[in-house]
């Protein structure tokens, strides 16, 4: 499954694409965690029933990446895509539980041409995080560069 | 080393805490990027000659990771931490590369305390990560919830 966008002039403002990622596991949250974000609440659910959290969730971060990771096996390998300048807002709406599956409805909210980088262009989305009984887990609003399928050519007095 | 806040009321607009971390390395980048973004400049040195970005270099969601655990390790472990509601904003502003080191200067931009719920209040801050060549790595506007040393009793009328 693939959205099809290849290049920038593919993204439409509104398009909506929709993917649904494999069930969170606890192991994983754990690996994460330890690695990354060592926190009682991420690390260990006897610790965590003693925070304020009451149980074992995912870090915010580990929660982002498995995102990360959907968008790449989705569409963004396939997709002429260069990188990211950044990301405008993360919120984490709801802790992230062993047994979540993320539901991910992308919007895409901008696309904007670059001056004086003819060969790329901006694609701003919104990824609206779900999990399986509809309840909002994340939503995050990113930036990306692609490339344009038909590059300009820019002189001093700007493009032709 | 620590910041010495443990409580929400600990917090200061413009207090400024730095911190350094070990360098990253070329194993640890391709093992972040197989697992949440496997691109081929984050996977593979030579598939990375071929991108526009030229070397290999970190999955962004790898940075703020790694920051992350630096956080943890810091203050955020030691702190009456609740956890955070989200992100204004990141900035990749260079790829992250083997061998960089993150140098964290972590400044206090906002405290607030949030009506109906005395127990706490929010520190927002702005980690701004450069490398051991003083080059901006990435910025990272964050939102956190801290216990309050002294809750507030608050009633239908508000707080007390």
């Amino acid at each position: 499954m693939t959205d099809g966008c290849r290049y920038w002039e593919d993204f439409n403002v509104g398009d909506v694409f929709e993917f649904t990622g494999p069930p969170v596991t606890k192991d994983e949250i754990i690996e994460f965690a330890s690695q990354y974000d060592p926190q009682p609440h991420h690390l260990d659910e006897e610790a965590a029933k003693e925070t304020i959290l009451g149980e074992l969730c995912a870090s915010g971060w580990h929660s982002c990446a498995m995102l990360m990771r959907l968008i790449c096996d989705t569409y963004l390998n396939e997709a002429e895509h260069i990188g990211s300048p950044g990301v405008e807002e993360v919120r984490w709406q709801r802790p992230v539980v062993p047994g979540d599956c993320f539901h991910v409805k992308r919007t895409v909210t901008k696309v904007r041409a670059i001056p004086g980088q003819g060969d790329r262009g901006l694609v701003q989305v919104i990824f609206a995080v779900t999990n399986q009984n509809e309840k909002p887990l994340l939503t995050m609003d990113c930036l990306a560069l692609y490339r344009r399928k038909e590059p300009l050519i820019e002189t001093n007095q700007g493009a032709l």
